[in-house]
């Protein structure tokens, strides 16, 4: 890539996959989506942690660091966005894992760019009519058995729709599609606990250890009594949520955005390195 | 191949994944492996039917009937498995589907045995630690997110354990790792409801449409009354579970092998072009 390039405008990638790779063939794997800037991956000890927990329980060998980092020198100036995928690689006899695995890592380097209207004016979402399944064997970590997450995007194709929360299947708030959640009740920072499903994303990681934030059980009625609403991941930021609707399109809650706002975005978006909320 | 070869040695695929598919990136689409005898698939309307199902439910196009046979021409004498992968292709943004997905379509043929020496003395199987997540949404088809499978199947490595007994989060059996459960309780077939997680086997499908036989809700305390327990499915045939283990190896029940068994063996074996147990 040229050095004089400001953005990452093309794909970078690595190589294609095996036939009998086990990520294809079962999911049996495990994925980063990371933001890079100027060719450094942002919250990257987040996104290695996340990556380390999601090998012990799959039992996939870590790959060392600088094989994780190779990617990054072809990422140019700018921003872009880097998906590592690691499988468990060949082998194995059908579903059982082979004793020995030899993972495989792929990547790609993506262009990027952030939405700052939506930092600014906040967003539109959902109740998606998905309900997650209960399974705290793969809860938190992010695995490639995303099924459950395509589904409840399929839900909506209207584009004025930021995102769509999903509950589980007993009816606690658990996250959005492809966001996590918090909220202000009482002028305390809250997000849902993650144990029994859901992707614990890195932003919320790295909120949860600069913030008074709690991890809680709650259900979507919550929203009525809190001040403040809010998605988010590790690419795009913060987006207020302004309203949330109904899996019928009903109106469920209105939200000003206002100063409120403005704290949690400005301690998420200096991590990121965007501004708190308006572009510059 | 060789038109003279006796069995199907080496594996013959297709060209691999390319990085962006989203089979590999969320586990978006459907599989089925299929017996082929002589170049012709055994069970191979089931096997349509439960793609056909899976396509609809994730709203994949099925591809026409003669795409899905083609592999089937190198396939060459003897025994062989087709195994089909159909994901939904590239394209989409993130998680979202494409609204309009060109799937696409990946095989291998491979060599294939069965295990005469189990339909002949049975099996012995474990029950698994790990319980199936309840997602109504995914259940019954063939889909690409397996990682309970993978997470179960793990669990041991003893060769002498053929398979794992799975419940799901409540307790209720389901099924084994890659093999369905009927059991025979008062002179009657049962095996379990598949419609809240499981996958249905096209031998189970088959099985349930030419015997009286009832799907139920039942936990793992029935096997104390039944009088013959099997597990199954399109590749393997069936095999008697002659012992049942608990998770821990306690020795959970034991049946004796006999002409009890032989008679749901029959059927299935006809089905799928085997000898009734011994091998010939």
């Amino acid at each position: 890539m040229s050095p004089e390039r400001e953005h990452t405008e093309a794909a970078a990638t690595s190589e294609a996959w095996p036939l009998d790779d086990r990520g294809i063939g079962y999911g049996d794997g495990l994925f980063e989506t990371v933001l890079v800037r100027d060719g450094k991956p942002q919250l990257w000890e987040a996104h290695l942690a996340r990556l380390t927990w999601g090998c012990r329980v799959l039992g996939i060998p870590l790959p060392q660091r600088d094989m994780l980092e190779r990617p990054l020198s072809q990422a140019g100036r700018g921003l872009a966005v880097l998906k590592l995928i690691l499988s468990r690689g060949s082998g194995g006899r059908g579903y059982a894992p082979p004793a020995a695995p030899t993972p495989r890592l792929r990547w790609q380097l993506l262009p990027f760019a952030p939405a700052p209207a939506r930092w600014a004016s906040g967003v539109r979402v959902r109740l998606c009519r998905l309900q997650l399944g209960i399974q705290p064997a793969l809860a938190g970590f992010k695995h490639l058995n995303r099924l459950e997450n395509v589904l409840a995007r399929g839900e909506w194709t209207d584009a004025d729709i930021a995102e769509g929360v999903l509950c589980d299947s007993e009816g606690r708030l658990i996250e959005a599609t492809c966001m996590n959640l918090f909220w202000q009740r009482n002028g305390h920072l809250e997000t849902p606990r993650l144990d029994r499903c859901g992707v614990a994303g890195t932003l919320r990681a790295e909120l949860l250890e600069r913030l008074p934030m709690s991890e809680v059980d709650a259900v979507p009625d919550v929203m009525a009594s809190a001040e403040a609403v809010w998605i988010g991941n590790s690419l795009q930021g913060v987006w207020p949520v302004a309203r949330l609707d109904g899996a019928e399109g009903e109106v469920l809650n209105c939200w000003p955005i206002g100063a409120e706002h403005r704290r949690l975005q400005a301690v998420a978006h200096a991590l990121l390195g965007y501004p708190a909320w308006l572009d510059d």
